[in-house]
């Protein structure tokens, strides 16, 4: 069997702790890294890994996508069984399949979601402090849900991302859901959107946790988003250990509707 | 006011992954070390913390029970406020609460929950393989409740402990009660009982696993409780990092019915 090239797309699960976030550094560990040095390794090639978008330091994924072309003989299925016998622990490949030649992790992509988990009590259980923030102190989850609605729709998050001045060019984004459950002590905020913007789910969170605690009205959401000012200290960031990248959504990504789960 | 000599009772929530187990051991990281040596400093004083029993290295704890002697004028509130700023974040005490003179926490304990983690998938997801066992390949939960409901009553557990004939005497124990659960891909299996020989959890859900993979019948518990041999591969140990220490029972530990939750 001859060597076929290929576009491959990857969903991909990682603990960040140990990185220093997705996007590939000098010197230092990054998810998109160790991605790139087992595939390589796989099709004796080197190998560019293109990710949906970064993750900070600290920041974990259960659903992260990423797309890479290889020319090998390798089937999808066995590609994946390498990568998750020569990937460290804290990064797994749940699933690769062959994707259409102008299928792009990033520009392909039409939505996303985020979730932030805090653990609201005196202390946080040793087995949750890598993946939730702690919060110790009374949260109104009907204050927070009040506020969290208020985000719903396409409006311009200026107030509630980092450096919106940098390059990025528009701060307008789409919302469509912000929801907030409980199970014990702890709190899980999902986040969906179009695409987010630098800091930005980590922002919503932190002035969600604000409003929680008394700190901030609801209302308050609609006049920062209304004005659209650059982000304050009004607008903390929430710690990155308690953010995951869930999920990124996709139209026809496969050639053909086979996919090999991991 | 004067110092006041008085016992302590100390519930205590650990990550196990970094230490070589409850027991204070000579050049390596125990959680029983990591608790005197805060203590001590607290109270200017050596202190002994005499725990309810032993956990294996790797092994977590969300509800291991401590008591110790103190001489000191700082209040529980202070002392349980103290330790939790000084303990690494791999250790939390969770509650300390003044106990009575005689409150022994191994020899007043009446009963204890072990909970097992499993991950029954093709990849261990990277935010749990620190905190549940990986197992790939179907597992029939009907079977291993069968196996389970066997292991309940009085019976000679010589088949499912380490070391049985090495100094601990009867091999004879209570369990109460064994349940199992899944919620997505995680199965957790709670054992209770009045008490566990060494590896006897372990053990019990190694066999259950072989059972849910249909490497042994249901009815074999049984068999293997009546002969009461010492433990041989047939029963293998399910690794230490699915097993917390969930829980310990007493009667009447406080002078009062006053306790300060952390």
């Amino acid at each position: 069997m001859e060597a076929v090239k290929r576009r491959i797309k990857m969903t991909v699960a990682y603990d960040g702790s140990a990185y220093a976030g997705w996007q590939l550094q000098r010197d230092v560990a990054s998810v998109q890294g160790v991605l790139e040095e087992s595939l390589g390794k796989l099709v004796g090639a080197e190998v560019r890994v293109n990710g949906s978008g970064r993750t900070d330091r600290g920041v974990h994924a259960r659903g992260q996508v990423a797309h890479a072309d290889v020319t090998t003989r390798m089937s999808e299925k066995s590609l994946l069984m390498g990568l998750n016998a020569t990937l460290p622990p804290d990064v797994r490949v749940l699933s690769l399949v062959k994707a259409r030649p102008d299928f792009d992790a990033r520009r392909s992509a039409h939505g996303k979601e985020y979730r932030y988990f805090v653990w609201n009590d005196r202390q946080i259980l040793p087995d949750r402090r890598l993946y939730a923030a702690h919060v110790y102190g009374d949260l109104d989850l009907e204050r927070m849900r009040e506020g969290a609605k208020r985000f719903v729709g396409t409006h311009n998050f200026a107030s509630f991302c980092a450096n919106p001045h940098r390059k990025i060019g528009s701060t307008v984004r789409i919302v469509t859901a912000v929801t907030i459950s409980k199970r014990g002590k702890e709190i899980t905020f999902s986040v969906k959107g179009g695409g987010f913007l630098y800091k930005q789910v980590r922002s919503m969170v932190g002035f969600l946790l604000r409003i929680g605690a008394g700190e901030d009205a609801p209302e308050a959401v609609t006049e920062l988003l209304d004005t659209a000012q650059p982000r304050t200290a009004r607008v903390p960031s929430a710690p990155a250990q308690g953010l995951f990248l869930w999920k990124v959504w996709y139209r026809s990504v496969t050639p053909k509707e086979v996919a090999h789960e991991a």
